[in-house]
């Protein structure tokens, strides 16, 4: 059932996956038919395309964390976030992301948004 | 043109005129076809529905405040807050809400929707 505790489980899992670099865990959260608009304005992936962009994106490392409550809707939740990433070929940057996940009714996240821009992105310590 | 400060102002106009009580600027940084739902997962309203809810929601008067950045995408702005809103007929209650506000190309808000749930409100002192 989506009660709230659930869903702000499956975010409480989803950051705890991407800390320990198992994108097969996050993939394990996603919807088979799940779609990921990362950041929001660009082409929703799917499918593989989902996994080769987390593999991607936390290649060099990441860590998250909330920066504020988990807003529980009726079927969806938003949560406000802190992402510092390594990249082997660049600086590393924080990014502050809110997050979209909307669920379906087995409980897996069919769509996933994520709301920043080059305002949000900063170099650490630059 | 939709640049991040344009953005970024519009969502500081939103809160200000919120604190003032005013709902006549509220109302005019929406399109005159745009949608609320608020929260997210109920009927979305439009027209005078927005205003009614507005002046509804808020008519004891409302403190809102960012809690974080705002996040902005290409075509959309995503941002915390916290709402402390005092009915006539009820304790003072905070609210932790995320909105999104997603623009037309003249720069009005065409679509929003405030993500937050029972567990997002509190009882102020309670």
């Amino acid at each position: 059932m989506l009660t709230p505790e659930y869903m702000q489980q499956i975010v409480d899992r989803y950051l705890a996956a991407i800390n320990a670099g198992d994108m097969t865990a996050v993939m394990a959260l996603y919807a088979d038919d799940a779609s990921v608009e990362d950041p929001v304005g660009t082409e929703p992936k799917r499918g593989d395309e989902i996994l080769q962009f987390y593999t991607n994106a936390f290649s060099g490392g990441a860590k998250v964390e909330l920066t504020g409550p988990v807003r529980i809707s009726a079927k969806a939740a938003a949560f406000p976030f802190r992402a510092e990433i390594t990249r082997a070929d660049g600086p590393v940057i924080i990014v502050e992301v809110i997050d979209i996940f909307e669920f379906d009714p087995a409980g897996k996240i069919a769509t996933m948004t994520a709301h920043f821009g080059p305002a949000n992105i900063t170099a650490k310590d630059g």
